[in-house]
This record gives structure tokens, C-alpha cells and sequence, in this order.
């Protein structure tokens, strides 16, 4: 057994565990908290098995989008999440990211490291056709999160539809079915009330 | 576009959401509140893509085990979280496990609902390569946790080292690796007193 190897792992994995208190805007299903990245990741996971074969581009790799979205939002151990509305925040995410990918990954064995900053990376360039179809579903998630929560979240940050499309509409390159599906509930959430008339 | 098996997929992955409001005994990091079913399931899958290089049988399938990792506690939305030593509970744990398989991966198109059936039955039962490694790594994590938590959701149980032992040590089988280091957990919060002596 390589012990070392193995320490660094599991040092890795308690570390992580922080990920469950990293919590994001939008609310679970009953309103009684904030969604944190963990779960969010767990749910994209999901999402990515489930709608492979339906959404994605042939040239996608399940596995690999899998592997991403398990790990995409590690870092905000160290950089928290932030708002994809806050233009501030935004502005800063990348060098506070770049940082903790360092660290956290820097606590696995070096090849292992390797792999999942290079993910992440990929991830977050957003170019390849499995970075593209990963931040689709990471994308499109929150949507459905507004509508099925009531907009309990979203209503007090007074977005409007077409901010939302502005942010999204990458998802139409990425997977023309995601698309329509992800417009279909941007749309029913706006006749709810639940954005911001433009 | 297959409109039809798209929105059965979505449906589906709606339905989910509810996994993240399925509380366990264990509390997260900071000790705000319990862990839920949906970021444990993600912990799991990320120690399954870390540690099968060290700690799992060569005929592990990785992806196969991550993927019934992922969907292992589905069941939980309509059946509840069943405590490891809850002896009434466990013994109704099948019929109402069954149950919501039926009903929940059958929001799915047929063949993801029968895989997803399949792998939970197989993760279930305990006997295959892959079902034992993914079973082990259920088992393990929530010995990390009472340890990293201070044993703060386990020490009410009252629960001895020998408790602990009785129901984690088929790990031992599934993987003498991984049982090494739950061995060194289950001793450091037995020291610590997290457990009750024997």
C-alpha cells in the first residue's frame, strides 16, 4: 500500500467536506435554506448521466463532463461562490479561484492534482464541447431552481428576463435542446412574476 | 429532438431536488446542521474517483461505481434516511426502499429507469466487486465525519467502538486499504471518547 499516496487523498477529502458550507443564492426545495455547491454539484453530476444522450453534442465525453462538474466548484472553499449577477464579484473570481485550485488540489498526489486543475481550467475557459455542455448544465440548473422554488431567491435581487437570457443565451451554442428547455422555464418564471418585468 | 424522453429526463431530475431536504444523523463541518443525502452522495462519488486507485480490488469499474454512488440514496426522498443502527427501521428498510425505486427512477425513460434500478439493487445487495467498494466507501465516511465534527451528532447515540466495528468491518473485505484507515478513525475517536467505552 502507498501510504503517502493515500494520506495526501484522504487529507483531500476531509478538506472538501467545507464545500457543504459554501452556500449559493438560490434555496432547496422547501425553503428552508440556501443550496450550497455541494449539493449543486451533486444535482449537475446527476444532470450530466441523465441528459447526455438527449442534449449534448456526439463529440461530448459523459465521463469527463461527470468528472468536471464534481469538481467545478471546489474552489469556492477558499473564494466562495459568487453571484453570477455581481459584476464586483465577478471581476475579482478569477485570481481568488486561481489561488485556492492551488491550494486545495495542491493537497492531492501530484498526478491526481494535475488532472483536476486541468479540469477546472478547462471548465472555466469555457471553449472545449465538454466545458461548453458542463457550463450548460451549470447554467441551466439555477433556472429550474427559480421556477420550481417560487422565485423565492431570485425575486428580492429584481433581475429581468433579459438579464437572465444575457447571461444564459451561451447555452443555445452549447446544446440547442438545453436551450429550449432553459428558455421554456425562464419564460414561465417571468409570466409568475418571479423576474423583473424588463 | 426526443420531446418526449427529454421531458421524463427533467421530470426526473426536478423530482431530485427533493434529496438535498433528506437530513442524516451526521453534521456538517461547521456543526450548523445535518448533512443532507445529496452532498453526501457528492462526497462519495469524489472519494470514489480519488481512492480507487489506492484502496479498491482491480476489477473495480470506477465509472460504475461512481455512477451508483450517485444514485445510491435517490430511494431516500420517499423512503427516508434509515440510521445504520436503528434495528426497527432497518428491518422495514427493503419494502420501503423498493417502493420508491419503482416510483422515482420511473419518472425516467424505461432504459435509464431500469439501469438506475438495477445499480441501486445491485449496490443493495452488497455482493458484486463494484457494489462492495461503493458500499465501503458509504461505510467509511461517516467515520471521517464523527471524527472531524468532534463527534458531535454521534456521542448522544451512546454507540461503543465495538458497535462501530460490528457494522463497518465488511469494509475489511471490500477493501483492507480503506479498512485500515477507518480502523485508525474509529480509534481516534474512541480516544477522544466520541464513542461510549465498551
Amino acid at each position: 500500500m502507498n501510504t503517502e499516496r493515500l494520506t495526501k487523498q484522504i487529507d483531500f477529502l476531509i478538506e472538501v467536506e467545507k464545500l457543504k458550507t459554501i452556500y449559493r443564492q438560490n434555496m432547496v426545495f422547501d425553503r428552508s435554506r440556501h443550496e450550497n455547491s455541494a449539493e449543486h454539484s451533486w444535482h449537475l453530476v446527476l444532470m450530466a448521466l441523465i441528459l447526455t444522450d438527449t442534449t449534448a453534442d456526439p463529440s461530448v465525453d459523459k465521463a469527463v463532463v461527470m468528472e468536471m462538474l464534481l469538481i467545478h466548484d471546489i474552489v469556492e472553499i477558499d473564494a466562495g461562490d459568487t453571484f453570477l449577477y455581481d459584476e464586483t464579484g465577478c471581476a475579482t473570481k478569477e485570481d481568488r479561484e486561481t489561488r485556492a485550485a492551488q491550494r486545495i488540489f495542491g493537497l492531492l498526489p501530484d498526478d491526481q492534482k494535475q488532472r483536476a486543475i486541468a479540469l477546472w481550467q478547462e471548465f472555466d475557459e469555457r471553449k472545449t464541447p465538454n466545458a461548453l455542455f458542463a457550463a450548460a448544465l451549470d447554467n441551466m440548473q439555477p433556472v429550474l431552481n427559480h421556477y420550481i422554488n417560487g422565485g423565492s431567491a431570485i425575486r428580492h435581487h429584481a433581475l429581468t428576463r433579459s438579464q437572465i437570457i444575457e447571461k444564459k443565451q451561451f447555452i443555445q451554442q452549447a446544446s440547442p435542446a438545453l436551450w429550449q428547455i432553459t428558455l421554456e422555464y425562464i419564460n414561465k418564471s417571468a409570466e409568475a412574476g418571479f423576474y423583473t418585468p424588463d
